[in-house]
């Protein structure tokens, strides 16, 4: 569209140039220049374009080299296979097998090592079932006669390729073998279709299973040892990331509420940024489960084994989609114009902080779990915080319900009271209760992810946190006193608030 | 697993049978007997699993034929050209044209027509391109020498795969040629990898690009003809769904909270299924983002012009989203064990069950508007109904408020409130209070989705519904009498309430 504008807005310029043209003879206007500078504005244009989409390259470059690395490894990969090929004699050309080794490169080579192999198994797979099939309908089909001979190939193929392609409609297969059945399809149909005889079509596909298996073993090479990157890895650091942002968007948004005089300075605000870091993790669903898919067929890497519960994540990320949709909730109700007044919002300020930073710091330490692929050993501990901050936060709430109802209070107090029965309605409370409910509503989600990080915690046995660091927190916790350790920094803090 | 866990119980069998058979020497139970026993069980759990498979792929098949079409399609689209070419002498076999072709078919042939459209421009632009470039980069290798003509291949392969994969990464990219870098990088090696000298390259070139044209051609034409699924009228039909779904939780979600005494019968309760409809509406993003990505290459089909704005519907689908969002928080409330008390309940079930009621026709009149692409006369109506009936329950919020605070109570009424008083207390209004605020938040939402299904009707200049239709539906609003007409229900419904 902007491109086509642009050439109107030229094509009217040249007009209006055109009708003061007859006054000047002077050739710098003349069609020539006209045309000339037609044909600048349009590659100026075209210039700012491109230069506008390196620059988003070159962010999403910088932003993850591995990108980058990724890419120098496709194209390395890619020039060895060719250059072999090219060195050494080729008999048949692009028809031969140089084709299916480049094909078999361009195709298989995926950004993590475990899609490489996905895609790898099922090119293998999927071309010898396709292969040795075909093979038998070929061998029918010939014994059959001439006339027969395009019937049975036609209905065979019909019926594969129907089949095969209906498979891919299976969400199991989907997952796991949607390339293979694309590659039995395409197999199937060129032997069938090739006018080879029986003798040198064993020979051709024996020549082209080993190509495509040099190149699939080229290329998982190729991923795993020049800085491989791991779909499993992958998860794991996702699923730790989504931990902290969910974390710093719940914390985050409570304190803003609660900042409405502008206490934070402006460089201490989370930046909008931090706040919305939930909404990454309402969207991760698809990413997950293609990781975890791939992560299955990783060999041992790092810290995981070859039979690391890949699918437990899912059941975390589950978890945490649940919690996320609550601080969804939890943003709206602060963006919402219904705000209670200053004073009760004080008054209940510390309390939902507290119940906020405490959540926060449950998620933290999961996050820490999962990281460091070690047992907590203060998590209970911080559950046990959350959930008295939770307790304090209804008896608060309840506190609220008598200030509601004078009655009672004029008994107890006298002065202040007065004035605020007179001001203080369900309507004027209702945000601030709200919003304490939703937080009491996400802590109880939040204990949904403990279990499900606990249950990761024990099917991958997790090894206990180092035992003199649990028996030095156990004796902070005995002792009240605030630790001088800087390497757990957030347990410390809880400590600090108990 | 389960297979393994068969195996093994399996030979735990044959142990025991083992012992047993020391004490009777017949030859049911000798060696032979037990490894067929035992072959037997596998073969039963083999057939039983492949039974289940079928099974799955039946319900598939029976739950949108479309899809058998679409496998009956692409197998005839493929039985087509395998035909031709087997038919026809082919002087190269499986490394001549009828490869290009078949290869084409598989990998183009699509479900929707805009996605079969997008591979095929995909492919052919890609191909094209990068024949172009290879040739160039051939003629200037050859021109160079034997000595350095390895060296410019191989460099010019590197930095042109690395760069398409990187191009890959980039989202605006990866949404549209995806496809056309992978192929572009296939071509380019194959072309740059090939022996052949260059004016043979040319023909084979022009020999090659006919054959990916006609394949391409032959699968638009198939995907066109033959019961076309357009990715337009998906994403159309899927947006309506996903209103219809939307406006039956929020309806059905309320309704279940209110209905503690059983008064629904069995058959009138709403399933979970149906309870639980938002959740397609929270997953549905990125089919939702491939379909209008598919529906803009889609030529005017059916009631949509080619330029029908496409994008607005991912504008409707993220309203919609961010409406179930608080339709999850409704739902997680409505789960919650915090349940207020039954009188409670009583005095807001009228009020709260309106509010759900009128969102949901209004949602309902939306899905309408979209369905029948005529702009609704009576959505400004049902929008209102809907403010008025969220006015409603505000004030009945502040009566609750009232209760709450005895002082004014006392003067007024005397009886009732004094046990009243004595009960009430702001924990247990709570959750109702709760669930009412969420009903407030999600009209307001609803709104959202109003303006963008305005913005939508606005663009894509829908017709006003039929004059008269209006005519007599302003006529009973003045006369507020039930309307007899059938085929417009819903509007009808609100207007009853009125």
């Amino acid at each position: 569209m902007a491109h086509q504008e642009k050439e109107t807005s030229g094509l009217e310029w040249r007009i209006t140039l055109g009708d003061g043209s007859s006054k000047s003879l002077v050739p710098e206007t003349g069609p020539v220049s006209r045309i000339w500078m037609w044909l600048k504005g349009l590659m100026a244009g075209l210039v700012l374009k491109v230069w506008k989409f390196l620059n988003k390259a070159w962010d999403i470059g910088v932003e993850d080299p591995r990108k980058v690395i990724h890419c120098l490894k496709a194209g390395m990969a890619l020039t060895v296979v060719s250059l072999v090929y090219f060195t050494r004699p080729l008999y048949e050309g692009v028809g031969g097998n140089a084709m299916w080794a480049v094909m078999t490169v361009v195709v298989v080579f995926e950004n993590t090592v475990g899609a490489t192999i996905s895609k790898s198994l099922n090119r293998v797979i999927g071309t010898t079932l396709a292969g040795f099939l075909a093979f038998g309908v070929h061998w029918v089909a010939s014994l059959s006669g001439q006339k027969f001979e395009p019937l049975i190939i036609g209905a065979s193929v019909f019926l594969l390729a129907s089949a095969a392609t209906f498979s891919r409609f299976i969400p199991s297969v989907k997952a796991r073998f949607d390339y293979g059945a694309l590659i039995f399809i395409l197999t199937f149909s060129l032997v069938a279709v090739s006018g080879y005889r029986v003798d040198k079509l064993f020979a051709l596909a024996h020549q082209r299973i080993s190509t495509i298996i040099i190149g699939t073993c080229l290329c998982i090479l190729v991923t795993m040892l020049i800085c491989p990157i791991w779909a499993g890895q992958e998860l794991h650091a996702l699923t730790c990331r989504n931990m902290d942002k969910l974390a710093g968007s719940l914390e985050g948004c409570v304190e803003e509420y609660f900042d409405n005089n502008g206490e934070l300075e402006d460089s201490d605000k989370h930046p909008d940024k931090k706040l919305l870091g939930y909404k990454c993790v309402l969207n991760s669903k698809t990413t997950e489960e293609s990781m975890a898919n791939f992560a299955r067929l990783e060999p041992a890497h790092g810290r995981f084994n070859f039979k690391h519960p890949w699918q437990q994540y899912l059941k975390i990320g589950a978890s945490m989609r649940s919690c996320a949709y609550s601080i969804e909730a939890l943003n709206s109700c602060i963006d919402s114009e219904n705000q209670a007044p200053e004073f009760i919002k004080k008054r209940m300020s510390n309390v939902c902080l507290k119940v906020s930073s405490n959540s926060s710091c449950v998620i933290k330490e999961l996050a820490k779990t999962i990281k460091t692929l070690k047992k907590s050993s203060s998590i209970d501990f911080l559950v046990e915080e959350m959930s008295s901050a939770v307790q304090d936060l209804q008896n608060e709430i309840k506190s609220l319900s008598s200030l509601l109802s004078p009655a009672e209070l004029l008994l107890s107090e006298s002065k202040e009271t007065e004035k605020t029965t007179s001001t203080i309605h369900l309507l004027e409370v209702l945000p601030v209760v709200i919003l304490a409910s939703l937080l009491i509503d996400i802590s109880s989600r939040i204990q949904d992810i403990v279990k499900t990080v606990e249950e990761l915690a024990n099917v991958a046995e997790f090894k206990e946190e180092a035992d003199d660091k649990a028996k030095q927190n156990q004796a902070n916790i005995n002792r009240i006193v605030p630790s001088q350790q800087n390497d757990d920094q957030q347990t410390m803090k809880a400590l600090e608030r108990a």
